[in-house]
């Protein structure tokens, strides 16, 4: 993305900090992750971390330590979230249980978590300072968990009787979450007060809601070539999405049992994961998460009013409509 | 056990402690922690917690709050290593993920693991001594995790090249780390100088390599009513304990590959397992192993002379001789 343009550098030096973070461990368990990290993804975290801590007065480079650290917790996640749902790609490669098998890949998984926080309990700010950051920091992972916890516990207990708000509760753990954790944080290094802080969460939190709401959305009508998670995997995977709620909710009986039914079997064939997709763009379901993550955005985008104008500031609007208008 | 009754009433606060963690939460992810956390096991690491706080001169209680932290971490990775090993049973009851799942399993540690890294960064203790047992602890919790990622590392590259240091490298990170950190944790709670720290974290290092080695001896000699786990499960897991390590150094070529065919087929075949047993025994490797640990609890007492005569050490030399002594 070329809508941050000022923080580039920053962003190239984070890489360098999580290679470097990886290259100075054992490589028979770190050695899978530095690969795995590098394969990129959006950085949109690191983003709006330091976009945030820009356009609240800070210096961009201030947040350059615990973005990296939250990037690592988000790689962390994917790695055990893969596992979870079984996902078999990430970031267009096999997940890492894919290639390295379970043991290792949920192995390394908390090897990477142990070492952001041991990153984080030795961060070289003021004690008061950094408390109240490794408090924010872990009610945020707390939440990005259990949230995750939710979502398969619905899949496992066979629970299709699952309503909006619950779908957008537990998004608020699982994506909301960390990407409030973001833009708090980079915030508070600035030195914003808590008005402000909260302002930043809000944004960050409701961005969140919205690019996960888009990325379900993605994930049954993307092109692999550019989105690079299987298509329809959210299926395959019985996922409870906003549109599969929707369309449990607004369906006939018989193409409500159809949709349990493909949700229930984990089917890996096409022509199901097909139907599935064709029952939710029948009764609108696709449509209207894709309105639900707009409404969203334009809320986020409110949430920058307390700012004085900067291109900080611009950039987390433009973050914020890119979030929906993004094709991976 | 009776062999350090002082503590017994702080054992049970933090039995009441860990539930009350547990019963805060979202049961739908932290239900089966409670249940599994009170399956017991032998509370080793709190009670050498604590009483290395009162061997040091501190009081008890003050080092209930991070035993309870040392427990649920040890908890954490029994839930993670069973999914890893695929092991089937833990203290005498399914693992968790064959009872709820690998995803659920996999999740709810992840779970544990967050709640209580949250419980440490809010710890009530002045910041400068917080930061640095925030410290001890991120650095014991790696090499836990690292130990046992090297170990599987092992398993899943076939390696058999294993010499006893490299096996006594892994323990001292899977095994020793933590019990190492819970004694030098409880000394630094009593306000112990350095040196006096130190000899405590390697009196529960010692100790700790002495368990593991003890119970991988009792891995294939146990009886399942008492130790609780299968009899011969690390055969099934191809683990090379130092009892394989041994035997493949002294065992006639044919005998070498029977054993290495053995490990290598995850058999779970009662003759196979049964074969693998007698091979270490016509070795010399467990009655090797038995006297390793028997020469590692010698000098883990030694280690307890820079202490003052009290309850406290003589309960420390009990647990030392225990180690190798218990069934289960």
């Amino acid at each position: 993305m070329d809508i941050y343009p000022q923080i580039s550098p920053l962003l190239s030096e984070i890489e360098r900090i999580m290679e470097g973070d990886m290259g100075k461990e054992d490589q028979r368990i770190y050695g899978m992750l530095a690969p795995f990290i590098k394969r990129g993804g959006k950085r949109i975290r690191p983003a709006l971390c330091m976009l945030s801590c820009g356009a609240c007065g800070g210096e961009h480079r201030a947040a350059v330590d615990i973005s990296a650290i939250i990037e690592l917790f988000h790689n962390f996640t994917l790695i055990h979230d893969d596992i979870e749902d079984d996902a078999q790609f990430r970031r267009g490669e096999p997940a890492l249980h894919v290639s390295h098998g379970t043991a290792m890949a949920l192995n390394s998984g908390d090897a990477l978590y142990t070492l952001l926080w041991r990153k984080l309990v030795c961060f070289d700010i003021p004690p008061t300072k950094l408390r109240k950051m490794q408090k924010m920091c872990a009610e945020a992972f707390k939440r990005v968990v259990d949230g995750q916890g939710i979502e398969i516990s619905w899949i496992k207990e066979g629970r299709f009787d699952i309503g909006e708000d619950d779908y957008l509760a537990m998004i608020d753990g699982k994506t909301s979450a960390l990407m409030g954790l973001s833009c708090e944080v980079g915030a508070f290094m600035a030195g914003a007060k808590a008005p402000l802080r909260s302002a930043m969460r809000d944004y960050g939190e409701l961005l969140g809601a919205a690019f996960q709401i888009h990325d379900d959305v993605l994930n049954v009508t993307g092109d692999f070539s550019k989105y690079q998670k299987e298509i329809g995997g959210d299926i395959t995977e019985g996922k409870r999405t906003l549109m599969v709620v929707h369309c449990l909710n607004n369906a006939p009986e018989p193409e409500r049992k159809e949709l349990i039914a493909i949700l229930s079997s984990h089917t890996r064939e096409k022509a199901s994961i097909e139907r599935a997709i064709v029952l939710l763009g029948k009764h609108g379901s696709i449509d209207y998460a894709r309105s639900r993550a707009a409404s969203l955005v334009s809320k986020a985008r409110q949430k920058l009013s307390r700012l004085s104008d900067s291109a900080d500031k611009a950039s987390l609007d433009a973050i914020a409509r890119y979030v929906i208008g993004r094709e991976r």
